[in-house]
């Protein structure tokens, strides 16, 4: 029997468990909080990312270790990769952990980006606008996500507020793009090199958090195959071991890269039950070396996340082919708490289901673009 | 967040924590064995069923009790019930446990069954067979299961053998039935009396061990109403909580009932993958009070057991639609090590995929008469 030992204890490592476990696989977590929501499925190692001796402790009890958040520090995942196998490796954790390498990558590899400048300094800011112009996002070149570390520059009475909050950090400056939606792509490689995605799926944010995902998107049939073979090439340039989400705005019906999540990702929640084998499962194939699973979709499905608080769950368990997952955290604002993933076998029976369950959940809001998008 | 204790660490209530985790669940189990399987995915009391000061620690930690067997004694299910919400109750579990009381039931309730006797003597056993004639099984009325405690008896040849095998212990003599067929059907109830049931499925036994299940069972839907009456009449006059499953045999195409087990069951398994909501969510919700879940069928799906020990894994892995079950136990003679659950849209397309997974797998014999049925 395997063990595979995760770094990071939240709920993408609570649903990795959930999902292995049926393979006789166990599990290993190290967080730096006690209780992290994966210890009630999983026995936890409560320690620092360098801490070690801890480390050492954990290498020595598992036969692969990964990752269930992307900011691994580059000491911690090199350290690691000396002591046991990897997956994702380090080199692919830290070209994804940095927006200008990431999005260099991109364009080397020929996956367009919104135009994108390095801001080291005041002066290059200045630059970076002047070539880019307006609207356009001030970014932390590392350890942003959900829409942190992140300021929006609409003209320039906003470039001394935009520098006062980020300055100082190594920064990118990003042309704002008029999307017309936002898609992504789950894909999994394996460690033969097997490549597998699910379909493209559409995604909505709130405040830059994840709201709600459709898969399969609709009307994307073709935009599939060039984003599947950009995933693709950028798996093959990182050797990129497990599961990985590639997120991409459609502008002018092209695909434009946003960013790489080395990981499983929320926009994959939907696949525990609308697809045959979970985003989760094929993690766990892939980077213990087994087959990679079934990644078609069954039906269409909608993913509706519930942020800083769960909402009432029986407008969802009593609705047939909802799901409710909890995962088992106690509320805090902007935190992600639990998901509800709605299956149906037709869009027009999709559109009542997810009428009728926002309406008792009281997320009409949020169901809305979904509903509009079937 | 609720917590629900369950007494008995094995597969099944491996299969309940990783089911009732995704609702915000937790779960705490008790064996006297250490490291039972489920605590991979759960944590553990290791005590015996009669150690009363570990079974009021456990009772003080959980908001209700349940069981992933049905020979729990009498007087840890009374004094469980004393202490803590238990489902389902110590009468649900006492009248299952004793196979002249259940079939009596049975009886009582409209549900007819094969032709039996008390047998508490030499003599009894004497009168019994001339009354039933021959070929006959004599059992233990309690603690039988998976063919143990069961001897057959073809002609008067056999008797004395048989009563020195089974003799001293409380017995029923059956008649042995020439059936059509085995089928049982999985049923749910609420605490609120909400009733629910899975299609009726068709199984087949090796050694008195499940070995093959298939969902629907070809040809049933007459039999699923009443199948469906007989379940809800005795789970209502028992007063039963949770899930459940009522075996049967279709002789001359109707029911003879065959037993009842007062819990989540094998020939449930393919519900994890083949229906929205499986057995083991069902029993979780049922006994926190919470909505019954959709028990539809999607498809058809087979199940095949594997005892003893594993095949290779990987025909399985390898194949669309299928699933691997390895509930993390040591290889031993007669003990239920995992399964595979495999589902199609069609019933063509179920026998292509089962044929070339159980060549594949070694195992033609198994899913022979699968095959036939489909």
């Amino acid at each position: 029997m395997k063990t595979v030992g995760i770094l990071g204890g939240g709920q993408l490592a609570r649903m990795l468990a959930l999902a292995g476990a049926p393979l006789g696989v166990r599990f290993l977590v190290v967080d730096n909080v006690a209780d992290a929501c994966a210890s009630q499925v999983a026995p936890q190692i409560t320690a620092d990312w360098r801490d070690f001796a801890a480390l050492e402790n954990f290498a020595k009890r598992v036969d692969v270790a990964t990752f269930d958040f992307e900011n691994v520090p580059a000491d911690t995942a090199h350290w690691l990769a000396e002591h046991v196998a990897v997956f994702p490796n380090p080199r692919a954790l830290a070209t994804t952990q940095d927006r200008l390498i990431e999005k260099t990558l991109f364009r080397e590899l020929g996956l367009d980006t919104p135009a994108f400048a390095a801001v080291d300094s005041r002066a290059d800011l200045e630059r970076a606008v002047g070539e880019i112009g307006y609207p356009a996002v001030l970014k932390t070149r590392r350890l942003g996500y959900d829409g942190k570390g992140q300021f929006r520059i609409k003209s320039s009475a906003d470039i001394d507020a935009a520098w006062q909050a980020l300055g100082g950090a190594a920064l990118i400056l990003e042309a704002w793009v008029a999307f017309e939606r936002e898609v992504s792509l789950v894909a999994v490689r394996g460690r033969d090199g097997a490549f597998s995605t699910y379909p493209l799926v559409q995604n909505w944010h709130e405040e830059g958090i994840l709201s709600a995902t459709l898969a399969p998107a609709p009307g994307a049939e073709a935009l599939l195959g060039p984003a599947a073979g950009h995933a693709r090439a950028i798996a093959e340039h990182l050797d990129y071991v497990g599961t990985f989400a590639l997120e991409l705005f459609v502008k002018d019906g092209k695909l434009l890269g946003n960013e790489m999540a080395p990981r499983v990702h929320n926009s994959g929640h939907w696949t525990i039950e609308g697809a045959p084998c979970s985003q989760f499962e094929n993690h766990v194939r892939a980077v213990l070396g087994l087959p990679l699973g079934d990644t078609s979709v069954l039906g269409t499905a909608v993913m509706l996340n519930f942020i800083g608080e769960l909402p009432d769950a029986l407008p969802v368990l009593a609705e047939p082919r909802a799901h409710w997952h909890d995962y088992g955290k106690s509320p805090r604002a902007g935190r992600k708490v639990g998901h509800a993933t709605l299956c149906a076998n037709t869009n027009a029976e999709m559109r009542e289901r997810l009428a009728r369950v926002a309406r008792a959940l009281g997320r009409e809001a949020q169901a809305a673009p979904v509903l509009a998008a079937l």
